[in-house]
């Protein structure tokens, strides 16, 4: 099309991006969009064509390909809805492309997506315009458009992600989340999947690759139709059968697969398993500037699993020498007292390295109240532990505050700055623990691996 | 003191603000402080005193407060640490203070308390400095000093809040929660009260006179251990006991009081108590941009014991007259058809206006995809909604988004906008739906107490 609204012209002007092709834009009813040549049907472009993006109606899918099918082309990606998501009509217009593919080779994604995205050469196929396309290691398999667009621009928002792959399955006519994960399994561009689903079509063979792939790289799963009601919506939504709650969730945690339950969640997961190390065991420990936090920590761990590390003599001692004498150390420990009596700067170092020595700590959670006018009364002043973190670090440090948010730019000079020494940073009381908790269970799975239970 | 870090020089600051009396500064070591005539003794000041700030360390605090009553002071804030949240030694030093209370009828407000502020006059007895004080509608009463500190600084860094009272109550020797909210009841500057706890003294009182609260000013509570090993960290920490969990939400609920787990909840919360109108029932209308948040928000919606509402036959042909014909319109509404074939502009105001005059819907989530970079694409440009929405709404109307996140200014000011409309603004998935379910549970108790059940 030569509407600039219009996804025909969208889509080809993405595809300009493109770093490693030709492009053969087809419309009968114009001759050149953005100063390409336009072909009235796929049978006259004279070369061979890899991958047609086919943005007709539904109703003229199986026409259109069936020419791809006559031209030889590979893969097809099919944007139009209206198939088993849209009633008895839909379901046996998208019959007829599970006959072209059955009888002809041809490969076909969606019906109902959005397109590919392809981060190391800028294909881009889909109909959003996306800005500033970042070069990572997460790859997206996505059921539904969205999650390539409002997920994309949220992940590309916050500098310290890229992408590596974006696939939006649709309606997975053909090319499934198992497929796919096989693809990403050898991937060199990727080392982190996140799929959104909302159903499995063949749930024996995903759960295989899963298990197999899981153990390499981690897995994310966001799925849709947790509850009857969202699997009804689910249905005519992508016509996927969403149900069985229970039976997803066994599987999932059979195979490794990590789930979440929104975007805010992926972000903080992923950041987790790109720089932190993962917990040998249960035991945490709390460092926080408040009785009142570290009642509020202890129950989000308890209830997510975890245990409160028994702090090691050692450390007990170091702790109390910092401390005035009549506060009683313990795990969580309240550094309070110790910052009114030395100093935050003097403080912190101290007692974090303590804990990254003791045997009996698995993981740290540093827990801060924040605010740019006073950061030395807070007891946080984010450089100062960075100051003096001269190590890498062997075990989860997660620092996390709340208080004054600090803008978009802040918080991503902050955070690259802690993820470099393998340090997490939030901004948020339950995002570290929930992350924990993930991380434990996916060190679990791999533990499990190497005694080949799974 | 005249050290600027040490309590008393702070408090000696912030008490300077203080609109309606004299300040007395008391120290015999020091003749002079902040251009103030330094005291001796307690004994020694001219005049009568209505309230002193007791900074000196734990043992010396019975004599000081001795010396208080002596002086028939009315009040006194008790800062120092070190009482029954410090074993056997400092619980039987807090006895000395229950023997001065009993025997003297001095009120104490702690000890182990980071002391009051009053927005209205101006009194600050507290050692952190509160910059930009914001006089508003919310009372605070905290069992510990960090919810009068970091919780303040966060709730004044959202500037469509304010502060009425805030009063840390330490381990609560005397003036406890039941007095102060039969303080609240009565104060007109307060519409709103947030309460942190521990744990509760005298149970039976605290829930008979929150009854009576909750149902003329809305009760919020964060209450720290939850699990048995946070009621342990309590312990350690006010000396409360905490525990009976089960106990506690029955009572909770039985008294009206709303229950949230972290400061992001509140803010949510109080937000929509303070803006939003009560739902009638539990028959939600979700409006979105895409099946996949469709599916999620119903999952999310059900499990917070909502419904998804039937939609009249006139909203649904008002819908349907925007689609195009292949849409399979229900709730939830997957506006995205719509918009690609009419814009958001000519979309979003129709449908808004027939959910708001739908009898069958009680309450409304827009969801939505946004990004600056491409405001009409997504679907919304939350001014859009604004601009066409020519009333302050009657029933719950919720706008959410995710996609880049906008900074705090932005969020002010696009929230600020909804909020005098009456409509609700948040960027989370979560937050509408556990917001939602809190102002229904509330509206249920208040039905409750309109037929006088409660």
């Amino acid at each position: 099309s030569n509407s600039p609204e219009k996804a025909g012209y969208i889509i080809t002007a993405n595809l300009l991006n493109y770093k490693n092709g030709k492009i053969y834009p087809v419309n009968p009813k114009i001759s050149e969009v953005l100063g390409l040549k336009v072909y009235p049907s796929i049978l006259d472009i004279p070369e061979d064509v890899d991958l047609a993006v086919v943005t007709v109606a539904a109703q003229n899918v199986p026409e259109i390909l069936g020419e791809c099918a006559r031209k030889n082309v590979k893969f097809a990606i099919v944007v139009a809805q209206g198939f088993s998501d849209a009633g008895k009509e839909g379901e046996a217009l998208q019959k007829k492309i599970d006959e072209i593919v059955m009888q002809t080779g041809l490969r076909v994604i969606g019906p109902n997506s959005m397109g590919i995205i392809n981060a190391s050469n800028s294909l881009i196929t889909t109909f959003v315009p996306i800005p500033n396309l970042k070069v990572g290691d997460i790859a997206l398999i996505a059921q539904t458009g969205v999650f390539c667009g409002a997920g994309l621009i949220w992940l590309l928002s916050f500098n310290f992600f890229g992408l590596s792959k974006s696939i939006d399955l649709g309606n997975k006519c053909d090319v499934d989340d198992a497929e796919l994960l096989e693809y990403f399994l050898e991937d060199p561009d990727t080392r982190f999947i996140f799929i959104h689903m909302e159903g499995v079509k063949d749930g024996r063979r995903f759960f295989d690759v899963a298990r197999k792939v899981s153990r390499k790289k981690p897995i994310i799963v966001l799925k849709g139709g947790r509850t009857d009601e969202g699997a009804r919506v689910v249905a005519s939504h992508t016509g996927s059968l969403a149900g069985l709650e229970n039976v997803y969730n066994a599987a999932f945690k059979q195979a490794g697969i990590l789930r979440v339950n929104n975007l805010e969640e992926l972000l903080n997961l992923i950041q987790a398993l790109k720089f932190s190390p993962l917990p040998k065991g249960d035991n945490v420990a709390i460092l926080t500037f408040s009785g009142a936090f570290a009642a509020l920590l202890t129950d989000l761990c308890v209830e997510n699993g975890l245990k409160l590390a028994k702090l090691s003599d050692e450390t007990l001692s170091k702790i109390r020498n910092l401390s005035p004498p009549y506060v009683n150390i313990s795990n969580p420990v309240d550094i309070w007292p110790a910052v009114m009596v030395k100093g935050a700067e003097n403080v912190y170092p101290v007692v974090i390295d303590a804990l990254l020595n003791d045997p009996n700590v698995d993981s740290i959670i540093v827990f801060q109240g924040f605010s740019r006018f006073f950061p030395e009364f807070w007891g946080l002043n984010p450089r100062i532990i960075l100051k003096h973190l001269d190590r890498v670090v062997e075990k989860p440090l997660i620092l996390s505050t709340i208080g004054e948010p600090l803008t978009v730019d802040e918080l991503n000079e902050v955070t690259k700055l802690f993820n470099e020494k393998g340090v997490l940073f939030y901004q948020s009381i339950d995002a570290p623990i929930k992350v924990l908790n993930q991380l434990r269970q996916y060190k679990i799975y791999l533990d499990r691996v190497e005694r080949k239970e799974v």
